[in-house]
């Protein structure tokens, strides 16, 4: 097994060319919500194939209506051998508010020690490491010591729609006893976790709508109800002052965590750090402390809202309609369906009379789940993140979604656990995203020794 | 005097002219709030300026630090003749939506009648027969007979800033007897009415932040109190279920109208009528006819709002700000500054912990007010209507704003009409703004007559 200075020594040596092929991903515009950047969403696909192949594995490359699946797999130490699936995914989020931006999201650019870019962690940064690890491994040993599959989709960020309706078709592909999805992180670098529960999702656009068309609010100021206040006031009905959520039968089917598997689990939570994070302290939710209110708890956010007029100067319209987008977050065992339609009636149930509601749901999203923090997976990569970060490894619970986690691991009948090393600061999904150049190489540190710890 | 067949026959023989000049006009895009088109603005200026100097008025072009202003006058009459200034504009709305336009707003089509361009009728069509009167009164006549001022501002849309900084070193120029007010309509073709009330309006823009820059709804999500959650809750507290403005003190300077003079004014409302036009029925104000609404209630509606991802597809995110666009209706005697600070004193109330508030004020706006239903200007309107409707005229309040109105009067020392053939139909501030070919004609027909009747 290669010890962890000649893991380091290894990435040194092919540090510029290792920056060249990071900084090539993170060009492509692959931001697969949009329909306008499809040709780089196929031609980042084309990228990884093309990585993954010269780095020796066999590659496949699996249509879908949008975003293509790149497979690759090296099955050569054969069925006595345990098989690995490890799962990242090549498209990102869009961009916006593109003003906000230092530096050009697609123009990757290192500022002390940091690369901002789009995508720079979320998921091409861990992604990219992830590839690189095998790369190295095999280049180094010729062969591995186990069977080895990596799926990379592109419509994560979007639901991953696409990748889940290959799932039943690829199920013999896909077959695995563990599985490792690289697109999770930690609190804070000195403390390495791995994570063992993500939410779940479901995606849901308003529209409030009364006239056909735009008004004069001199003409019908009064006479009309405005669907922006229609909208404001329906939206101010989701939430208590607590900060409850307060669609009917919203937390009807969570199941709550047992004591003894919480008490496995880290659910360390620094308040001042947070506030030095984001600008501002945390909101007290009634009966649940902050530690534990992103990994237990679901949500109910306006991730998105518009109507009327919202340019320079102004406009004394009353628009024909108002919007919002939502979505919550979701804990085991809430079906994302179930809940949605939940959200929807209610909606429909307090708009104001002369109104109309309609809600259209979007596709993915998926289950919240809890892992099994017994499994040797779970002690694989606990130990390979002891070893490359020298400190014990905590297991976690995360409040973000990986819309394709559940149905993937039963898919490929394996056990899982998540892991990466993105950190909160690191503004994924937000302007200037960015990620160290030091977290590259922990990144590949870690799979590297799990890969040879099997 | 003209009779009313011999300047039906003027308009018909030089009909092709007429359109040809009412299209150039329409095709700026003098849209004055927005920087992006000031060559437009200017552009349109120039052409209103080369327009009266053709018809033989002396022109004046008044600079501002936006948009310029055109003054033109032809005082022949003589220091024993009264002395009539009109007031139109020549910007002219925004024109999104622009998708729901069905044919370029700045590409003026005519369908069934109707002449479909952004300013059809606000206010270009109007300023347009206006112009075109005085052009054919002056051309058949050789003279007037009265003293005549027109004055054409460009930035009446939003807020007539630049103009009402310059009456008071043009107050010499703007001395007058009577003004008239050219932007207004009537609710119906075949019930002629002049306007003797408008009211007043101020604008605001509202940002409520938590962050310093946008989160992951997943990582922060309930531990954030999402300012597009917190947005809507302060505007959901705006009103109460009654349709009231609940801002304390709103409804404080309000004069209520006096018996006798409300028993003057047409007050006639049909809400089939508003109905067929807009695709729902009027809300009910407790306490106040949907007749007298417009005219005699203030109102606070919420223009515009945003905040967080409003693109195609879906991004999970936490904005760090959100933001809404209000304005506030005003009657007499609503002053509009101190009505926006109870606005922006009430919002920085009611924003939740932890979050931040900030108010700007649009510039402009101005007071509502009630005109004296006795004056000689007055008369000689009813007249003209009459005489061109072939009806007796009628006389109303409206809802909407003239920003500069009561500034002018005072300024110019003139008692006060607003007139006008916009109809609530003609989608004015909204896509497809359209003017019918006959109004144009019965536009120039009413201000002919009012000339010829002083």
């Amino acid at each position: 097994m290669l010890s962890i200075p000649e893991l380091q020594d290894l990435y040194v040596k092919q540090e510029s060319e290792i920056l060249r092929d990071y900084f090539d991903l993170l060009r492509f515009q692959s931001i697969a919500t949009d329909g306008a950047y499809k040709s780089d969403v196929l031609r980042c696909a084309e990228w990884v194939a093309g990585y993954l192949k010269q780095s020796g594995l066999q590659v496949e490359q699996w249509e879908t209506e949008n975003a293509p699946v790149i497979f690759a797999s090296d099955l050569r130490a054969g069925p006595d051998k345990k098989t690995l699936l490890l799962y990242c995914h090549y498209d990102v989020q869009p961009v916006d508010p593109l003003d906000e931006w230092i530096t050009p999201p697609f123009e990757p650019t290192i500022r002390d020690g940091e690369v901002y870019a789009r995508g720079a962690v979320d998921n091409k940064g861990q992604c990219f490491y992830t590839m690189l690890a095998i790369k190295t491994i095999l280049k180094k040993r010729g062969k591995l010591p186990l069977n080895l599959k990596i799926v990379i989709e592109g419509e994560e960020e979007s639901g991953s729609a696409g990748f889940c309706g290959l799932l039943k078709e690829k199920k013999g592909s896909l077959a695995a006893d563990y599985l490792i999805i690289v697109d999770s992180g930690m609190q804070k670098i000195e403390e390495p976790s791995i994570t063992l529960g993500a939410r779940g999702l479901i995606c849901l656009e308003v529209a409030v709508q009364e006239a056909g068309h735009d008004m004069h609010s001199g003409m019908v100021g009064g006479l009309a109800y405005n669907p922006n206040r229609a909208l404001a006031e329906m939206l101010a009905k989701l939430h208590d002052e607590e900060g409850h959520v307060t669609v009917p039968g919203f937390y009807d089917e969570i199941i709550d965590i047992l004591p003894s598997e919480k008490k496995e689990l880290s659910f360390d939570f620094d308040p001042a750090h947070f506030t030095s994070l984001f600008g501002f302290k945390p909101i007290e939710t009634k009966g649940v402390p902050p530690s534990e209110v992103t990994g237990l708890l679901p949500t109910l956010e306006i991730n998105g809202m518009w109507g009327g007029y919202c340019g320079p100067g102004f406009k004394t319209v009353i628009p024909a309609k108002a919007h919002a987008k939502l979505s919550c977050r979701l804990v085991p065992d809430q079906d994302p369906d179930h809940i949605g339609a939940l959200v929807q009636d209610f909606l429909k149930k307090i708009t104001p009379k002369g109104l109309q509601t309609r809600v259209t749901f979007f596709p993915g999203g998926g289950r919240g789940f809890r892992a099994n923090p017994h499994s040797p997976i779970v002690d694989i990569m606990k130990k390979s993140y002891s070893d490359v970060f020298g400190k014990p490894c905590k297991m976690v619970l995360i409040g973000g979604t990986l819309p394709p986690a559940v149905a993937l691991a039963e898919c490929a009948g394996a056990e899982m656990v998540l892991v990466g090393i993105g950190l909160p600061g690191d503004r994924i999904h937000a302007p200037n995203e960015h990620f160290g150049l030091d977290r590259i190489k922990m990144g590949y540190m870690t799979i590297c020794r799990a890969l040879e710890l099997f």
